[in-house]
């Protein structure tokens, strides 16, 4: 169910949409060209990256580039505060300043710049993290698509909690959150107008605190991801990849909202691939997976948490299998590129 | 020689690319709109935060969506690093990491995207400081103008420095890093087929070295400040209202290379407004004047730094005063757009 797009080989080709999509493609642009461009290795790729000198400090970046900028249950500046403080707890961090710089395209209304800058601020203020710097880019009409923001944050890390998306092994438990495939069918309907827009809204919240209900079981918890672009698909095969485990889930287990297995029905798309932006994937030993499943069903943001899978040892390693309904055995692939473009 | 651009009043109104300018319509919109939803106050902005619980880490945001990509003595992607590595240094602070965030235009050439990662890539190199984590977003063809790079950094202050735009005092000497007016002019120049492209180039540059060489005169080092978008008349305006001094410079001293001169004469252009990216202005004590001059004589990107004024106890306070060569004395105003959009 991915698009097919020529992989880019040569220097003559351009930058595709599903470059951006945070699957095959993202992971082969960073490899092959940006990472090399930073003298970084290509290798595991976590959602905040250690701060050098201050081993308990994590640093976040994100543009947000969402159309269209309001949907069902958020809007552009809700959602880059909820993504990076989002990605600063899948590191076991709490956070503790945002940076904003907005890309502003001349004509857009001031009442729609305010609306946005005030739901970013209740966002900020709502997960206790404080704004502290900013910058303003306004470019021509035409230029940019109404408006851009980037969050970047800085997290304090739990003392107790190291998670990595290499540290899977064999034997944890695959925990999940909160139901998949809100978000993206949301902003999906709403940008196209089909209409599910009325029975679903966007997951969009932050997750810092179930993370931080979580430091209890410090060592057992082994991986923390949030699934954004690429939805679960992505996020379940980047931690088989760089734990190089394979990770088996049920089907019957993944909690799929009726209205999203509706559109995603109607639409042709994989409810496995479509982005969510307010749960997590959680890998623990399987002795804590009850607890840590009751410690995130303690909070609103967790009372849906489901155990999906595990871990097995078997091989080859990297991959990972979907038990489906009728007992089948099926490879989930990692998104080549994504169904849906610009929706984060 | 500013644009007459209304004010913006009314809900009704929308943004005008004087607000990206860095003059009294983005100091408008920060005051009125931006600040107040994120519960900030009005009152001095500085180039970069103290993060909260970490006095001696600094944090600053910057978006670049400088148009061409590629301009003589620089491009976007060194631009990127050399400009949020200015806002650190600005408050006396050394980079330590840096994140880059990218959104692209679908269908720009991979090999350009290469050639402005490697930059990027090299100019960090150069500067001494990783890039430690990234975000790569793709927006479709007319979404954006081909590429926009955030890049969000993080210094540690050099404990002696501790410069402010608050703290400028009369008395103070009046200094400046190198000439001015390169980099707008050569962008301008550029972008528009000019012809000066030929004679000039941006004088793109990290200068946090050039700020550790001021470590010596710690306590006599009072502001330090980068003229960026706006140019020097912003950047001493802003000094002289958020120190409430009087600034007063001397026309004849202020370094205006032939060929911007030129550049200006012919548009219209008032060089005191024009960007630059490579150098600063510093406000020290007169007795330190002599000594920091020659410090930042002794690195190349401070060869050519010239005393060109300084702060008088004269009423009203607030303003910058230009003395000119033929002995008149002028108020150099704050800018209100300014007038080269994307220049940075």
């Amino acid at each position: 169910m991915t698009i097919e797009c020529p992989t880019p080989r040569h220097e003559d080709e351009v930058v595709l949409l599903g470059h951006g999509a945070g699957g095959r493609l993202t992971a082969e642009l960073l490899d092959r060209l940006i990472l090399p461009s930073l003298n970084g290795e290509p290798g595991p790729l976590e959602d905040a990256a250690l701060l050098p000198g201050y081993r308990e400090l994590v640093i976040s970046t994100d543009s947000f580039v969402v159309s269209p900028l309001f949907f069902p249950g958020g809007d552009i500046g809700s959602l880059a505060v909820h993504g990076t403080v989002n990605d600063l707890a899948m590191r076991g961090a709490w956070p503790i300043a945002l940076s904003v710089s907005l890309i502003v395209e001349e004509g857009l209304a001031l009442a729609e710049l305010r609306a946005v800058m005030e739901s970013l601020g209740k966002a900020a203020q709502e997960a206790g993290v404080p704004v502290v710097t900013g910058d303003t880019k306004v470019v021509g009409r035409g230029a940019a698509d109404r408006l851009f923001v980037n969050t970047t944050g800085v997290g304090q890390r739990h003392g107790s909690l190291h998670p990595s998306a290499a540290l899977a092994r064999p034997g944890d438990a695959v925990l999940l959150s909160g139901p998949i495939g809100l978000h993206g069918t949301t902003v999906l309907s709403t940008r196209e107008g089909l209409g599910f827009e009325g029975d679903i809204a966007s997951d969009s919240r932050p997750l810092h605190r179930l993370v931080r209900a979580l430091t209890p079981y410090g060592p057992d918890v082994h991986v923390l991801r949030d699934p954004t672009r690429g939805g679960l698909a992505a996020a379940l095969n980047e931690i088989a990849r760089d734990s190089a485990v394979t990770v088996e889930i049920e089907e019957s287990a993944v909690p799929v909202p009726e209205a999203v297995a509706a559109a995603c029905d109607l639409l042709g798309l994989d409810p496995l691939i479509v982005a969510n932006e307010g749960c997590l994937v959680a890998f623990v030993t399987a002795d804590a997976a009850d607890d840590v499943l009751a410690a995130m069903r303690s909070l609103p943001e967790g009372a849906q948490a489901v155990r999906i899978g595990e871990v097995a040892a078997r091989e080859p390693r990297g991959r990972v299998v979907l038990r489906t309904l009728v007992g089948a055995r099926r490879i989930v692939e990692m998104p080549l590129g994504e169904q849906l473009p610009r929706i984060c």
